[in-house]
């Protein structure tokens, strides 16, 4: 049992678009990443999806609308539900999702990326 | 699905130990809560449970140590554990933990409350 510090996790990489585990809870795992540009349609057949603002500003876009999420602020993105993230500036985001939630979700693509723990 | 202020949530409420339901993430609760003073003993059968600090400082016993959390900061408690959050002052935390999670574990007494939806 540790304090983990969110600020000194964002320090250790540099990476767009590839979470990285700093913890676990119960089936769960938190990751955060560091997203700037647009991502791939994709969506979850089994898991929902917590994002959660650090720093910066996220859109998700949803095929009936955005979400645009600032500091502080949350959403969750259900299972079956289509969405593509996007940040026109470099934005830091923490995640909550089931340990089985693979990024880019029910497709294998170029844009996947297996999270490794940080 | 709906973009979720944190500082939006904590302005609705003023109680003190007393967790709201912020969203669902599968079997798991976001939950939001205002601490100070000392919480009582605890630990959970089956579930971890993630604090984040939001603002503000928590303390959180161990029988073997203490994690002191700050703004950004966030630690896991495992099940089995036995914990007791302590704060000196009010504290704004974000947890997120199974559905099926008491405030008070394994007891129930008079500090137990059942989380409800902000």
């Amino acid at each position: 049992m540790q304090v983990i510090s969110l600020a000194s996790k964002f320090s250790q990489f540099d990476e767009l678009w590839s979470p990285k585990i700093i913890a676990e809870v119960n089936n769960f795992h938190v990751k955060i990443g560091k997203l700037k540009g647009e991502f791939v349609w994709h969506q979850h057949e089994n898991e929902d999806e917590l994002f959660l603002v650090i720093k910066g500003i996220l859109t998700i876009h949803l095929r009936e609308k955005d979400l645009v999420l600032h500091e502080g602020e949350l959403a969750v993105i259900p299972k079956g539900v289509e969405h593509c993230p996007y940040a026109s500036q470099e934005v830091h985001v923490l995640m909550f999702e089931p340990k089985t939630t693979l990024n880019t979700g029910t497709d294998k693509n170029d844009r996947t990326v297996e999270a490794e723990w940080l």
